[in-house]
């Protein structure tokens, strides 16, 4: 593996070092140079000060010799990069005409006159390359010296320092690092259902044999995503079939619970499943309190198979709504294997539905008794006929126990729907 | 106002220079060192890599003298910033019995036996102040040399450092600078359902007259957010007395657009009223498909108030959960006046509650047309007999328009409240 291409980011803001705002582009700007086979080497954040920016940028040139700094491009007097930057390589600021008038036409189409402090961004340093920022008045800008040391400027605002390196940076860096490294590369597979501990043990030695892959374990709410790295041995189109490879070898093992890869959720598996099956879906939900229709409903196409979803907080409301048992309620409790079975079925009933969620519990942090204890939650799913209650106690907040709860109903429900699948 | 004490930053890890973590470590830190009235100087953020550790370190401690670094403390060889520090301060490191003990103790307690690799854990570089970490095994570690130059080496796992600093560490500082800067305070007064610009005219005279303190307007779905900042003018004590002067005023122009302070929500202030009125809620949601019920439920405390959320995504639902008129639906459509008044008296009907909210939308991205296009929103709010509608088009892409929904049909509810309140 040949060593690849480096270079510095400096985030410039007071803003960022007071921690108002968390340095979100020093994190994109990572993943992305992995990507295109580029390591960052150092990382520094410093404030809107004329002496440290200079000194920061001076450093990393001599240091690394290609430096990339976000922030600073305003047109404020707070924002002095550009001026500094042109001092350190020894450029005067000069006029762009065509800048300017870009600049004004910006303002013109939005009905409005360009103040005058805007013109300072016109203002570019003697030889420097000039890159149109298609989305804010900023321009990026790149100078480099005799000796080779680059410096690239680009303004601070995410959405559009993203365009810029899509557009420009990348395109110049490729064309800079020719041969530059192979990629650092990640495939996530998506797992619910299964904790950590077992699902390491169970593909313990599927892992052994993924090298020069490697396996990150990452658990979260929502179950445990594996995430598959290729650290930059192996060229692009190596790698994804090296990720083919151990998805498929994966799956051979676990595949029951693997339910998206990337950034899929669980409701985009049930969703899809419910659509091309032409399946209709009613919710029945006590202490998770909208969380799954909401979930469901957050992409666009749940009204191809939701109907409806009752959120039945009080008891009376899961008896009048939902057409639960007063004496099924008296007998076990709202918290109970036979009420969830009711909800489901009343959610199948009322929403006219073939399938149907139902989630019943106690989320905290108040509301536990020694038999039921904070976390304790019954859910239920059903497809057609067939119904299936499952009983779990779930550990964590309030916030984490609905996450939890939800994800197991849907998760449920995905099983049955696959169970009874074709 | 006097010079602010001052230290740098350093975070170090290749997942941060990756961007697989995103370094919100450093943001607290600037935050709560700017409450405690000693300023960053400059940030920077490293790999597991020695060389650069210790570069980077020594600078910190040639230019600012005192230097906090995070994360490079775990039990595994990639863990490399303690011998790198103790090197550069030419200190050994040397087991400390006691520290050992209370590792073998934490894992005891979990009935594990502690894995050998934990035991470089209980090392510490000769000399060094050593702070018991409450929530994790990595002690935090304060080493200082002859001329008063001062490394702080805390674990990266977030809340472990937030207890060390709380702890530990800015008692370190306050023993070292006990004539530090004033302190950088914020309070936040949130609004909704005034745009930004008509917000800042509003108020303009007022907040001209605030100083020292600034006033920034930040506008996020959720309505607009006012933050005033003492930028260390003002002692504490005369800082939350301007605060209080300020909020009196801004409440005076803006009063009935206020809901809450800091971190408060809308729906705190829609629970408190209910609560405390004793009043009951139900909801009828639409295009917001549950998001408003989970709202009200992320907090503890809506099983008083809430009774019923009926999520009526299809037409049909709406007719049999809610009892909205088919001739309503048929002659306005589902996103109508007509039908969010009928929802809303629905919901307060079937869920047998006092007040209600209803909305009905579009939120895209498709479904939307030259008559009624994506981001169309009706909402109506009941209190008792009293019921009122609202007509609103919003921007933005689909989860942003569920918000601003929600937000909105939530903020109308609270003035209905209002208004009918003694």
């Amino acid at each position: 593996m040949t060593e690849r291409p480096a270079l510095e980011i400096i985030t410039i803001g007071n803003e960022l070092l007071l921690g108002e705002t968390i340095d979100g582009n020093s994190a994109w700007l990572g993943r992305r140079l992995a990507q295109a086979g580029i390591r960052v080497a150092r990382r520094a954040t410093v404030g809107d000060d004329a002496a440290t920016i200079r000194q920061a940028v001076g450093e990393a040139l001599e240091r690394t010799g290609v430096v990339l700094c976000t922030g600073g491009l305003g047109p404020t007097r707070d924002d002095v990069t550009k001026p500094v930057v042109a001092a350190l390589f020894g450029r005067e600021l000069v006029l762009d005409e065509q800048l300017l008038e870009r600049l004004r036409q910006r303002f013109r189409e939005r009905g409005l006159e360009m103040p005058a402090s805007n013109r300072t961004q016109a203002e570019v340093p003697a030889g420097a390359r000039v890159f149109a920022n298609p989305r804010g008045t900023a321009p990026g800008l790149a100078l480099e010296d005799e000796e080779g040391r680059l410096a690239i400027l680009l303004p601070g605002v995410p959405h559009e320092m993203h365009a810029l390196v899509e557009l420009s940076v990348l395109p110049l860096l490729r064309e800079r690092w020719p041969r530059r490294g192979r990629p650092i590369l990640h495939r996530v597979l998506r797992t619910t259902g299964m904790p950590e501990s077992a699902l390491a043990e169970r593909i313990e030695e599927v892992v052994a044999g993924l090298e020069p892959l490697s396996v990150a374990f990452l658990p979260a709410v929502t179950g445990v995503d594996l995430r598959l790295t290729s650290w930059g041995e192996l060229e692009e189109a190596d790698a994804v079939r090296a990720f083919d490879r151990a998805e498929a070898a994966l799956l051979e093992h676990i595949g029951t619970h693997v339910y998206g890869r990337g950034d899929e959720e669980l409701t985009d598996a049930v969703a899809a499943l419910l659509t091309s099956r032409r399946l209709t879906l009613a919710l029945a939900e006590s202490c998770t309190g909208g969380l799954i229709g909401k979930r469901l409903t957050d992409r666009p196409g749940a009204s191809v198979f939701l109907l409806a979803d009752v959120v039945a907080y009080a008891d009376e409301a899961k008896v009048r709504l939902l057409g639960v048992a007063p004496a099924t309620l008296a007998a076990h409790g709202a918290v109970s294997r036979d009420v969830v079975r009711e909800m489901a079925r009343g959610a199948q009933r009322v929403g006219q539905a073939e399938c149907a969620i139902a989630v019943t519990g106690i989320a905290g942090p108040s509301g536990g008794t020694p038999a039921k204890p904070i976390g304790t939650v019954w859910i239920a799913a059903a497809v057609g006929e067939r119904l299936e209650d499952r009983h779990v106690r779930f550990g964590g907040d309030r916030a984490e126990i609905r996450e939890r709860a939800a994800q197991a109903a849907l998760a449920l429900l995905w099983t049955l729907l696959r169970e009874s699948g074709t």
